[in-house]
């Protein structure tokens, strides 16, 4: 299953004047909790850039439905599925813990580059399985 | 008008490993430009937090079409308007200069909270004239 | 005994375009554990801050050692002690794990704030007993 | 001379829930002066990495006298000049503007890498004048 779940926890520094997480945070977690899952999978984000393949995101929502604070305690929830040949599509979710509230929903677009132009996912290594 | 532009450059610490601007960033080239629109218009983000009064991100949208990198500079533009009576949406555009590339766009809806709960933009200091 | 220790990982955001944690990154390693720390004997950054107390760094010198770079596991040393009525010295120390090199070396003065002046630490909440 | 200043203003993200820039910030600030001060002398550090030269910084120390909040105009003022053959000195402050406080003041090692090792200065194209 593309599925994969990461538990993380608010840092006070993430926190902006309004003592609540600042919106772009939240990519920050969106991101990681991708970047671990494709290592579950093999997948190297960094050692990809390396071999000259870049995975970038082209296309971000996010409905933002409540705001994490100092202390919360969170998972990251992500599913993913291929569109067509050249995107992949996240589906994410933060849900506070324990209590079961949601934070953030998101649909993240990623597509896979090299040279600075689009390849087919099922040609980065690692990905044919998806 | 409801329209504002705020010149940037690319600060490097905002380039991550792939060497480009990092997705999470441009939310703050985003926020920071709607900040400075507010501030133009008399609008103090957060001396409105101060008195009780939050303006937080309901929902974004982004299209990333072009990779800003270390040395770029760029406009932030905005255009806004309210939508009902609970919501304003800021379409938002960032073109690389002097190329005009349109780097990214991106469609941000802000709603205003006092003790949490939604209220009318109308009855906010400042937001009669939108 | 005032010692504690954190155990994190490099996220791929926080390497900056030479591939490796920028040197701003390490603070945040820091005090996220130095509030961990204090959390972990009963003291919230977070809570002291809403009743009117402000813990805020003074000095920080830092040795930078070795390079974390993406995928890097690390543990945060801290060991603090008392200096004078007025300041809290954190020793702090990130060793990447399992090999055991020492990323940085840090010193740490805090001091607590009240309505902007410096308050003795014994008077704090929490600090009775350093 | 080696002089340089920069002119910048707070941008409201950079605050923490303190409703004070995070002290890492400050950080982000130098670098980005350090970094402005290079390219006004011909030394661009992305290119530089990109040629397999590294300049990172090898200690920091800080002294935090006044918090910067938000809408705060400043301007961060460099000084640097050469100690031994392997080290480039960088005298920093940061000074709120227009009543002239001063918010930190720094002191900045930095270095150059090849291939993870400490090259001369002198070596480094640019830094012969310095």
């Amino acid at each position: 299953m593309n599925t994969f779940e990461l538990e993380l926890e608010v840092r006070d520094y993430e926190c902006d004047l309004q003592g609540i997480v600042n919106n772009a945070v939240y990519l920050n977690y969106l991101e990681h909790t991708r970047h671990k899952f494709l290592l579950s999978r093999g997948i190297d984000f960094a050692k990809l850039h390396n071999e000259g393949i870049d995975l970038v995101v082209s296309r971000i929502e996010i409905d933002y439905k409540y705001s994490l604070t100092s202390g919360d305690k969170f998972v990251v929830k992500l599913n993913t599925h291929k569109e067509g040949h050249l995107r992949m599509v996240f589906e994410q979710e933060i849900v506070k813990i324990p209590d079961g509230k949601t934070a953030i929903k998101a649909r993240v677009i990623g597509v896979g580059l090299k040279n600075g132009r689009p390849i087919k996912i099922d040609s980065i290594p690692g990905f044919e399985s998806f």
